[in-house]
């Protein structure tokens, strides 16, 4: 996983932990393991989670189900979300959009979270989805997200 | 499974083998195996999905992941609309928007899918999730949906 | 338009003035004069907005515009939820999404919003628009919304 | 109006009178001249709209409404899908989804919408708007959107 570089971007986090914070919170999500999914990159207002390969990942023509797709783009749209939440909270999805571009054929999906409006209870997001073949990236898939701050719902085990 | 009833509903389905045809194609679906989700009910312009709880599925509280909810959601609509769809066409979904309600706490999730608007390229369909918990079902999501029909590429292994 | 009948639905207001409350915010509301819309029905939960046609509300092959459409569906969903609110509380749209579903040719629109999920903070909708056409409704739009109630701040002019 | 300049960016137009051809569709948009929006920049797979305050355009708190928002930004992505398809094609909104970010409190809203995803039959675009107070821009939504390409039905009055 690349270093978290808190401040490196738009946003300042509130939580100097925020990304030993992700990663515990992301390995309570039970289902990223069933689908072998990991964090690749946190920082303060973005997350980015890969997903190799596998045919249990499925539809029927071959390719990474939609719903698998979005379930990461969720989880990555999440966690950009809740790296700037405070200490106390925990996050929750309001509702999320899914446009799917272009078939998702490739070895690895790697789903890029960012935080486009960090309100105090409500954050919205984003998450660009793309599908690496042989080396070339391509966009297949870009998810518009609404979070909620549960604040005094401490996120824990 | 109950029975598929044809033209029970609102809507004829164009292909009498629709729900053989379904049947198959969730069958080819990889991930419904992995998540151990199965079909409930077809009929031609609806279908409903049942998927049993396991800690698998979960996110970090231990309810059903809100990507998961969306995976079957987005099957079960696209099979709702693949019922009415000809013989030599496939199902594409192009994207969906997923409202989460309720926390998804229960013993098994139940997506209903179904048609909203056939069109002769782009299918409208709507899907509502229910958590089932000690006998009792509660709402907790609804998703909206546009599917694409790929007149000429048959649906098949 | 249709007498407000509290109770009569699934929901139960909060406020037993909400039909007025709804009515006067509606009549702040500038734009639905620029547009030309009037409030339909009230009860408690549900909002109907209506819109005779007028070319200058039309799109570029003379039907009603989908924003126009949306604009009336955003306001028929955030008056079912308001409907519901405290009486100290305002209504804010968090994000909505519109599929059209077929051309708006007709005389009229009619959007019928209502609630789906009323929770404290988040007040989820769900609108349906028609176009009325020599007598004859066609389904031609349908909305799903996220509403938020402003606690403390009043509905006022 | 800045120039357009084909080519300038990620897209090259089919047409190269795509610049023509988005202001002739836009002026038979009669909405537009109801609300006051003027089309600010047109390019290859983008398209910008203005629209300057005015009472008319506004929602219960003297902002522009959420709907209003709406209608510039699925005419700012429709319009950029537009520039990018053939001459024998006309443009169709299958669906958007809006969120709104901010109060849109100021003088003026500019819709900038531009092509995410230009496919032979579905086109995806996504639309920030803006709104500028005495010299200030703030971002105050975001639209992602479904076009559909009407091959064989030309754009015309």
């Amino acid at each position: 996983m690349e270093k978290a570089q808190q401040g490196s971007g738009r946003f300042q986090a509130l939580n100097p932990d925020f990304a030993a914070r992700v990663e515990a919170s992301f390995a309570r999500q039970r289902v990223m393991a069933l689908l072998g999914a990991t964090i690749d990159h946190i920082e303060a207002g973005a997350c980015h989670i890969r997903l190799p390969f596998k045919e249990d990942l499925c539809q029927q023509h071959g390719f990474f189900h939609g719903g698998i797709i979005g379930t990461i783009a969720d989880s990555a749209g999440g966690y950009a979300g809740f790296s700037l939440m405070p200490e106390d909270a925990s996050v929750l999805t309001v509702e999320y959009k899914l446009n799917l571009l272009a078939p998702a054929d490739g070895d690895c999906l790697i789903a890029r979270g960012c935080v486009i409006r960090p309100g105090r209870t409500l954050v919205i997001t984003r998450a660009d989805v793309s599908v690496r073949k042989q080396g070339r990236e391509t966009l297949c898939a870009t998810l518009l997200q609404t979070l909620m701050t549960m604040h005094g719902h401490k996120d824990e085990g």
